[in-house]
């Protein structure tokens, strides 16, 4: 079979896009494996495949694959990728798309040439459903990990975040503390843990160590939880700007029981075409 | 400028290639970087261009440039994808193909569907030569580095190599003692690593530590330098399958002062188009 793709990158996570509504595709686990290996195949953090939605109530539906082949419920730099992918090809004209994935329902805003507004959902500040394993919800919580007394802050955007504030970026001992964090058991579903230095109050660095994945260029869930802990903490205020090593995105939210908006890049690559 | 490409791979080491000879391409650094970039661009570990001929007594020319925009002077699994290239885009129609590198002329012959039988040169023992600072030629040196005294071989097929016998390649010190060999002093240009686990004289396993990249999938260079030490020290007879972490290489070798040859996969992974 002749696959067309599209490779694209929101803040350097990178994606192979495949149309799956202008014709059917049905790609098994062999399929996604090899397409995202960077040396014998095409490579690419997630494989992102942009289907025919459920219903009228959407305009399309989208799945995301793990370079092993699991399937991912959200991603926020995918979601932007996606957005961009289908006004490129022409599969819809409006600036404003509801899209369906494992996670529920979306709604993805096109702003500008290359940008994309995103609502990530309403932040969940109950331990119980971050999984936490603690009593009683707090601002703050402490634990010694890895010989160091770690402060953080807790929040679910559909998936579980801790987030530290720290005096330097450049110095905080991301790999030592966020290998250590997520596989305390304070964390049954274990945690993406976000060092954060606030540079202003609308304008912050981070690095985040992702659940099973390490130091990653850009989380766009770690970007959000970070800036709506800050925000909840009274250290920040909207809109925040985040600055990962992979770039920039911004962050907007007003407060308890609202959604979180995200706005970033996405962007294409190259267009190819593979056998499989 | 809109440019067309086609990823391909030898044991796993990478190349975009790219059509010089239809049309003039002119790449700057920047370019090879972007080309060679795995999140922001296409990825790979070299760029490989396909040029028109210095003269009659060759059929093309090609260049390798490394992700950082360097020029490589010679690389077997780029040679062995060059050949399958202009052959599979119809650039020529013969199966013994002329090229000239930045290393000099080769020549390159396709076997079946899709190997490449390749002239690595004439290995070279003489100590100037590799360089290794010794005052005589030896079949094996002894030397102790990181923990762990040493006994290999040495040769240069164009660059550097020392070859290493040991037991089991699963479990030989590949990273310490790679690092603290190429550069030990009694390689003033560093050197390329080889441990090599000898199954049956016909058969060996390889591991290459590479001056300046470390651990890789496979190297052409590496695994005829291990071919021909063994030859030389009388372990192995030619011809030697050589079993790297990337896949497999046969390397042909009748002795002191003749060429060796080596025959191997070159695949094509993908075509695509990027603008740069």
């Amino acid at each position: 079979m002749k696959l067309k793709f599209t490779k694209m990158h929101g803040l350097g996570n990178d994606f192979v896009v495949i149309d799956a509504v202008s014709r059917p595709v049905a790609l098994d686990v062999a399929a996604i494996r090899r397409l995202a290996d960077r040396h014998f195949g095409v490579g690419c953090d997630q494989v992102l495949v942009v289907e025919p939605p459920p219903g009228p109530e959407a305009d399309f539906r989208y799945r995301i694959f793990n370079a092993d082949g699991s399937e991912v419920a959200q991603c926020g730099n995918g979601a932007r990728c996606f957005a961009r992918f289908v006004r490129e090809k022409g599969l819809i004209d409006r600036d404003v798309i509801r899209v369906v994935t494992a996670a529920g329902s979306m709604t993805l805003t096109l702003v500008g040439e290359d940008r994309v507004r995103v609502n990530m959902g309403v932040p969940n500040f109950d331990p119980a459903t971050i999984p936490l394993a603690v009593h009683e919800e707090m601002p703050e919580y402490q634990v010694s990990v890895a010989g160091h007394d770690v402060i953080f802050g807790a929040v679910s955007l559909g998936n579980p975040h801790a987030v530290i504030v720290v005096p330097s970026v450049e110095k905080a001992p991301v790999a030592a503390v966020g290998a250590a964090l997520q596989r305390h058991p304070l964390f049954p579903e274990r945690v993406n843990v976000g060092f954060m230095e606030i540079v202003s109050p609308g304008e912050v660095r981070l690095r985040v160590y992702e659940r099973g994945s390490g130091e990653t260029l850009a989380c766009g869930s770690g970007a959000c939880a970070a800036a709506v802990v800050g925000i909840d903490q009274g250290r920040l205020r909207s809109p925040v700007t985040v600055a990962l090593p992979g770039g920039e995105l911004t962050v907007e939210w007003r407060g308890r029981g609202e959604p979180v908006w995200m706005t970033g890049p996405a962007e294409s690559v190259f267009e190819g075409e593979i056998e499989l």
